[in-house]
């Protein structure tokens, strides 16, 4: 049985989408989706973790298989009846049906709008352009990226052009990433930004020298530091039953199944802060993840809203719970359990260590007053880039003179200057603010939930993360897409992504 | 250009296959359904080796929608077409486009025959059979297990009838695994081999009273292990770099892809033979598996001819060359630098260990002198029932009957006896007598090849087995599905399965 109500002049909202032939199929469409999609998922993740070498030509085709037919299955023709028979139709604001109509418009649209011919060129573009920057940056040459470059640009730009954008053509590749961000918003939030990391950086500098940049140097043991982190990201409330924590060289989250979430790690013998604070990174995104609607697999109601909101759990956890004082203080009992080498050293200088500010040319190793620096220098460029205020040639010299003005030095080399990450070169232009999002995102929410709920504070200081957990599962993660990121921000905390709570906690710890 | 040859009365035969389109259909949907496949092996490999428990529920889904999707692929009408096209049409013998065509045609036949009602009731007993057979075993009753057994065998009787003989209605489940073989061969083969191995048991066990059970017990770290059993399987000729051993409770060895096989084994910590011997079986598959034509991955002139050839690999290096005296000879050393507790032992009390002979209830305990009368028992027992002399309430006292004349021994429980294995409970009749044909074909592959071939027994003394292996992958790895199992062994060796070579080896070694 179904129940209508008038929303209007002859029209009638469906409340119930259960008996409702169009939306029942869409939803069996994107479940064998989904089946197929989790399945390429196991075989990336396998890639990545222990798949031995000689296997690589099969699996390429395994997923170029996938990838295909998950494609197509996605943007045949009754796809889009489906989806028009549901929105002439309405489901009730705040349902699943009507979240994943939206999600599913949102990007059908986008896959159907792009002529196959353009898929097609932009991913050779890619591969050679894949192929080219592992070469030009090994020698530090820009000029066999250039072209390439090039080429990326012109296509991101056609790109664009058939996702349609209402004045900055930016706004059409941002929104892949972040949807419902505007360029324009992000320059004022990065306006607003910039001064104040510049401002905090002297201090923080100035602090940091006190503490040696070797003061935890040693020998830690990769079991050792295995445990150490999974009683850690458990304490968090990773669940161990739905997941688990394997080593690659590049750290990643990937989620498999509802109750699959699977964190990678690296170690470094001599430091256990990179497995731990990468662990607390990657546990972040796998919270939320296993903090999604299970039922819900698969669909926008059950998927992160968005790269700059999934970013803000890892950031919460990686560095405004992990690099806090009242951490260490909680925390280094266990770690001297497992580390016996750490006994004597005090929770102050295991904080100071864990928060020294250095600045370095690469951003990947960038401490947290530096980082954004890093992100709004390239947010810079690829927009200059796209409004063909700047010319491909001319970024070296834009990189470093960007860079010397934020940091005060000489970039020595492109390999340590626009040439050191690999996004452009595999065609995610537009995807450097959602990192800077995720650091405004997660103070935004972390100072919102200690507002309303005391016991999160009282619960750092016990090492007990229930509390802060369940506030993100009700305000962000149970929501899945319901929201664009700028309302689900708005409902959790008032108003759209600020800079100020993030600046006021950076103050705070480095002033 | 195709070329074509005159095989009789206008009857021309293709000689290439690249341009039939019927032929090249049928390759691209049996390419497609191995994409699909190889992917639901690497689901299943996760199964065992790592997957968080909560994602039990999705895995079944996932796997469920595997396999129907890859069923209904190939058992569609137009397959059937292509493959009338492909036999009316005929191509050179020999060739992979000849052997392709007689091994769908095989499998197409038996899948079209069975009606989806049988296929699904099957399944259903099958499901209920297994748990019933857990808690049956748990509890030593047979009772319990009873009314599932007797719905198997009605199941797999109705199997046979639709899959059809010609007059005995066991050749019919036997087909499923080893494709040629009869019932009434191997009661041949049995007939000879049992007394044999009755004869050899009496000094086998006399010799084994003097080398005391626990002779090597010790504590023999698991990465130790570990290490010494990859560089034995590196030795043998099993390629690492397309393929890799976990830990898993039950061992097996699956392929993911051409270039990638996985193995499995277990470890207890006491008795580093049980890891040992069973990374050797396992490596045997899987080098089967590596010497697979690569180009013709999944399909019949890429695949390997049977479980009874299949398991021949695994028996050779398991038994043969590992239990031999020149494997100690050459591999106590090694031995001892990995596990020092083995200073001052002797190659001979390797060998003597690792050849005790013991009559015990459990097959899979089972040494190699008594292995093949427990499956002998086995092969009488369900021709028996399938052929109605036997009826399922009698299986108990017909079990323990046979047991005591076989071994001697009385058997105090069912647990222990015709409830041990989970083969019946999970559908599997007819599938016991390929691991005894895996033994005779095993001792008659190694007695022609050592005779071809004399570098082969200084490769053993030496720990080369490059000679061997060659002659393996030369005379039955290549040539995939290219002669049912009987044409292989005489191919190879002159004759079909015989037991003579395989009594003379138990007779040298233990007589």
């Amino acid at each position: 049985m179904s129940i209508f109500v008038e929303v209007g002049k002859n029209r009638l909202l469906r409340m119930s989408a259960t008996d409702f032939a169009p939306y029942q199929n869409l939803l069996a469409r994107t479940r064998e989706i989904a089946l197929l999609d989790s399945a390429a998922r196991l075989l990336e993740w396998d890639q990545e973790t222990g798949m031995p070498p000689r296997a690589v030509d099969w699996r390429a085709e395994q997923l170029a298989f996938f990838g295909g037919r998950t494609h197509r299955l996605f943007t045949s023709a009754e796809v889009g009846d489906w989806l028009k028979a549901c929105e002439d139709q309405g489901f009730g604001e705040g349902t699943a049906a009507a979240t994943n109509v939206a999600g599913w418009r949102r990007k059908y649209d986008r896959a159907t709008r792009v002529p196959a011919a353009l898929v097609e060129e932009f991913e050779r573009a890619k591969t050679h352009a894949r192929t080219a920057w592992v070469e030009a940056r090994a020698h530090a040459d820009f000029r066999r990226f250039q072209p390439h470059l090039e080429t990326i640009f012109v296509l991101s730009r056609q790109l664009a052009d058939c996702w349609g954008y209402a004045s900055d053509r930016y706004d059409a590749l941002l929104e892949e990433y972040e949807p419902g961000a505007r360029a324009a918003d992000l320059a004022t939030l990065f306006a607003a930004l910039r001064p104040a990391l510049l401002e905090i950086l002297g201090p923080a500098m100035e602090k940091s020298a006190r503490t040696p940049a070797d003061l935890l140097r040693g020998e830690y043991p990769e079991e050792q530091q295995a445990a150490f982190n999974r009683e850690i990201a458990a304490a968090c409330g990773f669940d161990f039953e739905a997941g688990r924590i394997d080593t690659t060289t590049h750290p990643f989250c990937t989620t498999l199944a509802p109750g699959d979430c699977r964190l990678t790690t690296r170690y470094d013998r001599t430091n256990f802060f990179v497995s731990l604070y990468g662990v607390l990174h990657e546990a972040g995104h796998g919270m939320y993840e296993q903090g999604l609607d299970a039922a819900a697999f698969g669909t926008p109601a059950g998927s992160a809203a968005s790269l700059g909101v999934h970013e803000s759990q890892s950031r919460l956890w990686e560095n405004l719970v992990g690099r806090a004082p009242e951490f260490w203080e909680r925390w280094l009992p266990r770690a001297t359990h497992y580390f016996p080498r750490l006994a004597g050293r005090t929770p102050a200088e295991l904080t100071a260590a864990a928060n020294r500010v250095a600045p370095t040319f690469i951003r990947v190793e960038a401490d947290q007053v530096t980082y954004d620096l890093h992100i709004i220098l390239r947010f810079e460029i690829e927009r200059a880039l796209l409004a063909g205020d700047l010319a491909v040639a001319d970024v070296p010299a834009a990189w470093n003179a960007a860079f010397e003005r934020a940091f005060g030095l000489k970039v020595p080399d492109d390999a340590r200057g626009c040439l050191q990450d690999t996004h452009w070169a595999v065609g995610l232009v537009g995807y450097f603010p959602t990192y800077t999002l995720g650091n405004l995102n997660a103070a935004q929410l972390f100072t919102q939930a200690r507002k309303e709920r005391p016991e999160i504070d009282a619960g750092l200081r016990a090492g007990q993360y229930t509390p802060l957990l369940a506030w993100m599962r009700e305000k962000v993660h149970r929501l899945g897409q319901r929201h664009l990121p700028p309302q689900l921000l708005t409902h959790a905390t008032g108003r759209p992504t600020q800079a100020d709570d993030y600046i006021a906690t950076l103050r705070a710890r480095f002033g």
